[in-house]
């Protein structure tokens, strides 16, 4: 093996230093959401502000600036190198913009904000968190115009922290043509007057049972519980500290099966992806994953392209049987369609995959009106029932299962949310590929053998880590650009199939 | 409130930072005592070796130097700038003779030699821990050489890190006298022929349940739970992140009451300490606990003349017998003898309270021979060996129940040891004068009541952090300098009463 240069290994020994805080922060955040004693909250924002702002000086530091730069002229265009030092660039150029005070308020403000978030909605008054909200909106507002500069969009500044590349003006003609067919389908359904018994899925479930299955299922596609864990939290997450300890969370309800079993079988996707990183690239710039559309579209794939399947039921139902009596006399006719409902609710971490991608949209024009200065935090219960109202005709009840229902405004998780929908289309565009790839998967699904999905995922996606960008990735995997048709294929089977009506 | 002058914001703020990213070391060694995926080692151990790093950095910088020292016209001698100036430059006195690179060395020596100290305790196989524990040794040679610089004495600058002002010297005689007084009594225990039946102790109680009700008895002396937690680990600790976040660990045996109830009440002894720390200095010099002696003192005052005293137990053993119907037969009478045997044995951790010294001094006596290079790490087992049967007459059938046995070595946690009986020592001062102070406690004890000695501890003890150097806080909560009297006279009183012997 040749020596590493000293330039180069100067580099990436600083990176590792870098990527080591946030490694810690990412596992103090982790136990703040498992772990922690409920008085712990104060003392935990002042840590996590501090790793942050020494995190945020590091990469700030014409140390690190200097030892990218001396690399430059070792890097072959093609090569590993180069995407090292892409990446690097990327992550540089948002930080340097970015003042290290701002960076500190803004990692205070999230500690604050999200126990702020978890006593309003516990509470369901929107009062309890809106000044928190307010301030969260207004650092992220100050962090996106300082990246963005001053003629970019801020909103594209943040869509970019979570899908690199990504941008509004691709996003909403993108979204709008999934709106439409989608509500068309809505509306479809509803006129057929076909109703799924949705009774199968529904009784009381000892919740440790649900979970001992739901594990059992996670391990079968493949998670290592060797290199992971699974706790419970209020908001279903995975994080990966590495590929070797990848943490995921769950929640259940005892009256359904779903939010647990699809909760976990989720997760477990997003940790088959951490697992699968290249250790070769630990702590480097390309050793994590590329973008959280590509994320998602791992956890999307499992949960609904392989979970939901009628082949996974197949092999899947007679365990499921074994450890809810209750279920014994269900068949998969009666299971199966269940799964597939299209049916407009108001949570969207529980909607079904015919409504889901609406919540998406409800909260990215929501957020587009924000940071377009076009809506205050003070009128946000009322334009999201608005909102909901129009896109899925329901309204809430009350604030938490209504604007305070999600994690992630608390967290300053702003241009996210479209993460979730990019990642249903990246997850159709590749399952379309793998069976062309290898043949129809369904016979390996009803044997319960996930093995050959998984071997073409690490081999497509998950080794490359952010080697390519992610549009660049996809491409490589499916031979094509990103496009809706596979996703918009896929939903239009299964409501055909399981209403029975012609779209 | 008067502003807050310039320099002391800029030093209290860079200190505040130092000890954000020793609690985030903190927090992830707890992790990784209590929840980390096996697999999660060398990631961790990569994470806490970078942390360890920058904190070194940080406390050896110009910087920090620069902001004590201009502090310095500032302080009044007798106030509370004086002292946090004094914890300040003890702290970075020690730092500053530590090259950057032994100490990242050290930190990740001790990662991977912990592992290899629980594989090896596991297979009951020196050899797979000797390497590491060599190591272990060099580096901290090497650093208490480079901390005592030419003419000092590396072992003094162990013992230094963990009870500040101590010296082998001052130690050596001390240990000699109580090494004396408590062989003269095993060896008088043994001659008397009486026997304490332990039968009462020991059966089959399940885990569960003594874990239960040893969480009672935490929470009832006065442990906080909604600012700490409890899990299981496999050597028994307490780390507190924060007084609003304090972790407490346990194990159990399901054979006998003791290891779990008493490690717990131990343990929650640290946390109350660790609890009643001063939050107004938090993250500053003096806001931590002063030394691990005054610690140990908290813990096994709770723990022992606590959790082992008749009275405690007038009042305990009821709920205890509702816990454990086995025990419902069983009398105060014969309940409470084998809490406090003289019995040689070969675990430090479960040694009573006659024999528990000798474990600690025959460490001491090995620590000081391995420092001076009197003893090689691969004659250690042999040495160990021959040092219980002197000092104990017992020698162990394995490793695992030898020089395996402690989790402190493989933490490079040389010069430790000693403090568990400096604490006890600490522990019979303090109790003996707040009986002075408040009378008599037992009468409390029985009606389950703690909170006067807590009441006590927190204003003698916790409230000052590090306030005052330990040697002059155990003066000023006491009247007088410390002395072994007190807890040779505890001592004494029990082998006394429980033997029916005269000594």
């Amino acid at each position: 093996m040749a020596a590493t240069p000293a330039p180069l290994e100067r580099f990436l020994g600083l990176w590792a230093e870098v990527s080591d805080l946030g490694t810690a922060a990412q596992a103090l955040s982790w136990d703040q959401e498992t772990q922690m004693p409920p008085k712990g909250h104060g003392a935990r924002a002042e840590v996590l502000s501090s790793l942050a702002g020494l995190r945020h000086a590091k990469l700030s530091s014409a140390e690190l600036h200097d030892a990218v730069e001396a690399c430059a002229e070792l890097a072959d265009p093609d090569g590993v190198l180069a995407a090292q030092l892409r990446e690097a660039r990327r992550v540089l150029a948002r930080v340097q913009r970015v003042p290290e005070e701002l960076a500190r308020a803004k990692a205070k403000a999230v500690s604050v904000g999200h126990e702020a978030w978890k006593a309003a909605r516990q509470e369901r008054d929107f009062s309890l968190f809106a000044h928190q909200l307010g301030h969260l909106v207004q650092l992220s507002r100050e962090e996106a115009q300082a990246i963005a500069g001053p003629g970019g969009k801020p909103y594209d500044a943040l869509l970019d922290l979570y899908e690199p590349g990504s941008r509004e003006e691709t996003l909403v003609p993108l979204f709008q043509e999934l709106q439409s067919s989608l509500s068309a389908w809505v509306q479809a359904v509803r006129e057929s007057g076909v109703r799924i018994d949705e009774g199968p899925l529904q009784g009381s479930f000892p919740v440790a049972t649900q979970l001992e299955f739901a594990r059992s299922m996670a391990t079968r596609i493949g998670f290592d519980f060797e290199a992971g864990r699974l706790d419970r939290a209020a908001h279903p997450f995975c994080s990966g500290f590495a590929p070797t300890d990848v943490r995921l969370t769950w929640r259940a309800t005892e009256e359904d099966l779903r939010p647990c079993l699809f909760g976990i079988l989720h997760e477990a996707g997003h940790g088959l992806y951490e697992q699968g990183l290249p250790p070769e690239w630990a702590r480097s710039p390309i050793g994590g994953a590329v973008s959280l559309g590509v994320h998602e579209s791992q956890s999307r794939l499992w949960e609904n392209l392989v979970g939901r399947s009628r082949a996974f039921w197949e092999w899947a139902l007679p365990g499921l049987q074994q450890h809810f009596p209750s279920l014994r006399g269900t068949s998969l006719e009666e299971f199966w369609p269940p799964l597939h409902t299209v049916k407009p609710s108001l949570i969207r971490v529980e909607a079904d995959q015919g409504t889901y991608d609406l919540h998406v949209i409800v909260r990215f024009d929501l957020e587009r009106a924000l940071f377009a200065g076009d809506l205050d935090v003070q009128d946000l219960p009322e334009a999201w029932d608005q909102a909901y109202e129009r896109a899925l005709g329901l309204r809430a009840d009350h604030v938490g299962d209504g604007v305070l229902q999600d994690i992630h405004w608390s967290m300053a998780g702003f241009g996210y949310f479209p993460t979730y929908t990019l990642g249903n289309l990246i997850a159709a565009q590749l399952f379309a590929q793998v069976e062309r790839d290898l043949g129809e998967l369904a016979p390996s699904f009803r044997r319960g053998d996930f093995a050959p999905l998984l071997e073409w995922l690490r081999d497509r996606i998950h080794r490359h880590g952010s080697r390519f960008p992610a549009s660049e990735l996809v491409e490589r995997a499916t031979g094509r650009p990103l496009g809706p048709e596979d996703y918009l294929a896929l939903r239009a089977r299964d409501v055909e199939e399981v209403y029975g009506v012609t779209l």
